[in-house]
């Protein structure tokens, strides 16, 4: 079966996020000043197939921790539609 | 008060997604042979002060209209937490 794995890969909270940052500073040029803060990362979708849920959630998980994200700065989650 | 919104920006379905299609590969080269396909976008967090929830994603789906999102080649979502 055919299912669709969504990952979204974000950079850790503790770390500065300069991409974050640059486009605050954007939205604040176009007189968006209700915006506190920004922070930006990856939404990856996956079509796996698999034959359960569960082997569908373990793959992209593998994946993800292979070669999505790199846990050094960033976290990821998986969820399998 | 302040909210979290959560846009997701992904390449339209109908446009060649390269960055995608090169982890594809990648993946493939892991031995990762069942996941048949890869979409990468963006995912952004907003943290906005607002009155309201309506007033937030009203300010989230603004900001990602003028800059986060470029409607010619992608579509975007908004979702406030």
């Amino acid at each position: 079966m055919n299912y669709t794995a969504q990952i979204k890969v974000m950079p850790l909270k503790d770390l500065l996020d300069p991409q974050g940052k640059a486009v605050l500073g954007g939205l604040h040029n176009l007189g968006m000043k209700p915006i506190a803060d920004v922070r930006i990362g990856k939404h990856i979708d996956l079509q796996i197939n698999a034959e359960s849920k569960e082997e569908a959630l373990q793959i992209a998980t593998e994946a993800a921790t292979k070669l999505l994200a790199n846990q050094v700065m960033e976290i990821f989650e998986v969820a399998i539609l």
